[in-house]
């Protein structure tokens, strides 16, 4: 069954397309009468209006873009699960698109969004975004974009984020305060904010207790995978012997630490102590179970969209837009890979 | 910066709309001179054509809608992403929506989509859902739906799917072949085919082994959750001391059931033996790490994405539509959590 039309249900009732228009906006020209007539038979004959019509007499496509470097990540899909919730419940839709970690494709994303008129987008910058004219360019069309988790402190635009160099700091020091003294760290790439932060974080604790920084410590994970942890925690057992605790960039990299650390018979926590970063559900039910920092996914999506959703608001009521940082608090989750202090 | 419209180009070169709209559409009516003015002036100023309004002209949204029963989960993710990197090669965007399990949502998510014109929808069905009436109605618009992993026999649309009877069948066969005689499943809920399927090919195998089907030793996992899998292998290991064997519904629940058995003193495999379905990643990383089926989420996202695609070329070309199902080859993935034979 095609969809009906406004000529259709005219032609039926054999009165002018206009009139059935009117009829349904409930404009007074038209007589109850004929506006119950009209109704009546729209609902019967399953009448929806033009949406691309709609659209372009509201200019609003009630739709934003998310672009997401990985969906197949934990901490990613809480993420979108967060923005989806709040943005049923304002009627927005979310077109999503992975970048991939691709500076190109990221691009070629954000011109597909403006080209498809969203009102505007939710971003965490892929691993290889150093420069940020493509996010400029959009934002200069008058529409907002909030970026999330992975950030471009360069940016003028509205941002959620936690402290990672605090949190970073936090997990850092407890393995210090268990009786640590060589600390190795499993870090990010070299460019996003947070594995920045998180491996300043680290240094600034070492420096804090007074413990040597040892760059041959530092572990470059390109891919975060449970692989980049088997791999170096191999590397640390056969290069590094008297390395007692390992701060890592991410829980599924820290798994794949532990996972091998036991493989090679080393004992968690009393040999070598491991704290993770992101409090996936799946550390606690690893063998040890891992400590952690808790890092709220969730939340992240549903504020992310609320700030959003204000600045779409602001623009619509022609208010002055001001840029924000929101900052949601961590904490540390002690569990059983690293010593009770 | 405003995105500058057809009128504006047309009053800086003073010549009329229409020609400046030729122009950019190349109409042979237009000299050669005025179209390199115009193309020239648009690229500087930065013109965008009307989404809404190229939409209103080729009725075409080259948007496809996707319904998810719920996205923080491994198996979807892999979907996800095996939809969006098709969806990316043919140029089309992807509206991503969260039905929770519930049906109403997913109505009221479907009727959303028909308002919002998109050309087509890919859909895993809630597990509440038993009636398909917006299903149907969403097909009577002429448009093309395909479903995927959680279908409906049904309803007339082409789907993509496992063989999921045949899979546990190769599950369970696997447990009896193993050695076990007291093999107990837990299911995913009452609804839903595929756990119906893997629920009937589990009894089946039973049968043609000659082993005794016991109803007190099937157990439902309502959030096929982590937790399920924990509390009713403590279950097991209180009421049925005779169990060595149990195959689960999903691999998220078989770990939750591995870390329950373990941490009960229960020698997995030697005194329960363990096989879970859909091999997540997550699968190998546990101790023992687990026998499973290896279900292809990332080839189902492809799959159905490449249907529908299919399928939306049918009906742009008036072509007759056929639907149909396509079934995706699923292995035993032979791990630590079986004995060997």
């Amino acid at each position: 069954m095609k969809p009906v039309t406004l000529k259709e249900i005219a032609e039926k009732l054999d009165i002018s397309i206009t009139t059935v228009s009117k009829a349904l906006k409930d404009y007074k020209d038209v007589s109850p009468k004929t506006k119950a007539l009209v109704k009546e038979l729209a609902t019967t004959l399953n009448y929806r209006p033009n949406a691309f019509a709609v659209n372009l007499r509201t200019k609003e496509s009630k739709t934003i873009g998310l672009i997401i470097p990985e969906v197949v990540h934990h901490f990613f899909s809480s993420v979108i699960k967060g923005i989806l919730n709040q943005a049923e419940k304002k009627g927005y839709l979310v077109i999503i698109l992975q970048s991939n970690e691709s500076y190109e494709l990221e691009k070629k994303q954000i011109e597909l969004l403006l080209n498809k008129n969203v009102d505007g987008v939710l971003i965490s910058l892929a691993n290889e975004t150093a420069d940020f004219k493509h996010i400029n360019k959009f934002l200069s069309n008058d529409k907002p974009l909030v970026m999330f988790d992975k950030i471009a402190k360069l940016v003028n635009c509205s941002k959620v984020i936690i402290d990672d160099r605090k949190a970073a700091y936090t997990a850092t020091k407890h393995l210090i305060e268990t009786g640590c003294k060589n600390i190795a760290h499993f870090r990010g790439p070299l460019l996003p904010q947070n594995s920045i932060d998180r491996f300043l974080g680290y240094k600034k604790a070492l420096e804090d207790y007074n413990l040597k920084y040892d760059p041959s410590l530092v572990f470059i994970c390109e891919n975060t995978s449970f692989e980049d942890g088997s791999k170096f925690a191999a590397e640390i057992v056969k290069n590094h012997p008297n390395v007692d605790g390992i701060f890592i960039n991410t829980d599924m990299v820290a798994i794949g630490a532990i996972t091998q650390l036991r493989s090679l018979g080393i004992d968690v926590p009393n040999q070598i102590s491991v704290v993770g970063f992101s409090n996936w559900f799946m550390s606690s039910a690893i063998t040890p179970s891992l400590t952690t920092i808790n890092q709220p996914g969730y939340e992240m999506g549903k504020e992310s969209f609320k700030r959003l959703y204000k600045e779409l608001n602001a623009i619509k009521k022609k208010k002055p837009l001001s840029t924000k940082t929101i900052t949601l608090e961590t904490s540390l989750v002690k569990r059983n890979s690293t010593k009770n202090n």
